[in-house]
């Protein structure tokens, strides 16, 4: 990655909405050890104390509630917009909760930008946003899709007001269609659903679907760099990347992985069918050479980013105390 | 359009959200004649206690109050769901407001479909979702666009909530994206501008843009056929069409026709500029050979709908009293 130039923030004051999330967090991190300055806004209904940077400034508030959000805000100049309701698997048990916290959310968060004279920001958006693409690899412009999950359609909202904004309000936005993330501080999705199961019972392993969905994963670490590149590297007021990683996994490839790292020999009981949920998409696999002609690519392997986060998960057994509802729990 | 078949709700009993509207009122009326029962769901903001149909059941209410919603859809069977914050041009005004009406709006229809059973829904979106397209005409699978507007947005997500509903909660959808309607009721775009302001002053005509905007219109008319077409000659859980005429004129043109049809010769004033305003796509033209194949085709010409609107509005000075903001104006 000689040739990418990144963006540095040293000596900036930056915002990062979601910065005791999982991908919040170390961008915090990344910003801090550049000689930035980092306020974070987390409501902790998926964040975590643990992982708040020392040296941030923490904001504990809700994108819902504008004083929050313009307290937040207060002396920033570049944001990094990472908080959100994430959980594409389980939105249509509460199907109000992505448009709410990504759309009504975000636009709180832009609007409290207008006011207070903030015009960058980066933007965590999903590969979910191209539903159930009708083209693998996916490239940015791929053929318009049709939206197959909600929380897919918030993202896509909020990117659209994002854009939206940038031609308006003369915004600088940049908007990332993230596939899956893995590696330290993951506390939600695939991985660590079969870790809990594993760890309730080794002898057996429930999976939805048949194990054949097939999907791209990266690091946390990856997206992070990907990120401060596409930055280092753009500057129109819209700028669209795809960050994922060229290679995929298929669900049984990725139970291999797990099964062999924690040493255990389930039997594995497929739920069947070809996605794992409504809207699942089976085949995730994003185009990323608009970032990749920048010079970023990624630097771990899919399995390689499976173990870390499974190293993680032995190492951090609080992330296995916190239930729905979350609150209440010791932080 | 012999060989189209068109949908027929004859007793049956249906919704039309924002049937006090141009086009919702256009489409109460035609279910009217066919025999079906309408239920009218209008807040007034934007609609008119002269459009609504003798025979039509009335509640007047807002989407964004659940009780208004749920009395509403009582009894019904099928929505048309036309209500909207339509206000492309102004959206960055009053930046919350499209999304208020047209995206936390729609969902609550569909969550007051989900508890109520009612499972079939029409939806106006629009032509604005493709932004600035890229390919022109535009096809529904033309290139993932870039959200140009707050408006196309807000549109976006409604119809991504309404796919995410067909697909999580055995919804059946028909989602049209328009051009810009004209015809009679028509109340509000470039014709009703003009129209204005050379009974204003008829010897200066001050435009938007430079003048070249392209730009296709369709008859309300024609399009509440092309509804009934789709509707007759589809039933996946998710249908999506373009509704647009294969003619498209310049402002220019446009002009001509008013002014001619006014008798008036007014100096043209440009503002410049390709666009005319921000989100304005200069170029709209879209490929509605999805519907054709179905056997719809306009039946007037834009010229021929220009001069119907202005009958119009020349015979409904109405339309004339009432400005910004709406409210406390006589019905």
């Amino acid at each position: 990655m000689s040739a990418a130039s990144i963006a540095s923030f040293s000596g900036r004051s930056v915002l990062v909405t979601g910065g005791a999330g999982f991908v919040g967090s170390h961008v915090a991190d990344r910003l801090l050890s550049q000689g930035a300055e980092v306020s974070i806004l987390d409501n902790f209904s998926t964040g975590w104390h643990q992982f708040v940077p020392a040296g941030a400034r923490l904001v504990e508030g809700d994108l819902l509630d504008p004083g929050a959000v313009r307290r937040a805000l207060e002396g920033c100049e570049f944001v990094f917009h990472l908080a959100a309701n994430a959980d594409v698997k389980d939105n249509l048990l509460q199907p109000r909760k992505c448009i709410e916290q990504n759309v009504v959310g975000t636009q709180n968060l832009l609007e409290g930008m207008r006011a207070a004279g903030v015009r960058g920001v980066a933007f965590a958006s999903t590969g979910a946003v191209y539903g159930e693409a009708t083209v693998v690899p996916t490239p940015e412009h791929a053929p318009f899709p049709v939206q197959t999950s909600i929380y897919g359609t918030s993202k896509l909202a909020a990117e659209g007001l994002l854009t939206s904004y940038a031609l308006g309000y003369g915004f600088r936005v940049w908007i990332f269609r993230f596939v899956s993330l893995l590696g330290p501080r993951y506390t939600h999705g695939h991985v660590i659903d079969f870790w809990r199961r594993l760890r309730r019972d080794p002898t057996r392993l429930d999976v939805l679907g048949n194990g054949r969905q097939k999907k791209s994963y990266l690091h946390v670490g990856d997206c992070v760099s990907g990120m401060l590149v596409a930055i280092g590297g753009s500057g129109e007021p819209i700028n669209v990347f795809n960050l994922g990683h060229h290679e995929w996994v298929e669900v049984d490839e990725s139970i291999a992985v797990i099964t062999a790292t924690l040493g255990v020999k389930p039997r594995i009981v497929y739920a069947g069918g070809e996605r794992g949920w409504v809207g699942d998409s089976p085949r995730v696999l994003l185009d990323a050479a608009r970032l990749r002609a920048l010079g970023w690519a990624p630097t771990r392997s899919i399995p390689e980013s499976i173990v870390e986060t499974l190293a993680f998960l032995e190492a951090s057994p609080f992330v296995n105390d916190r239930q729905i509802p979350p609150e209440g729990l010791p932080r």
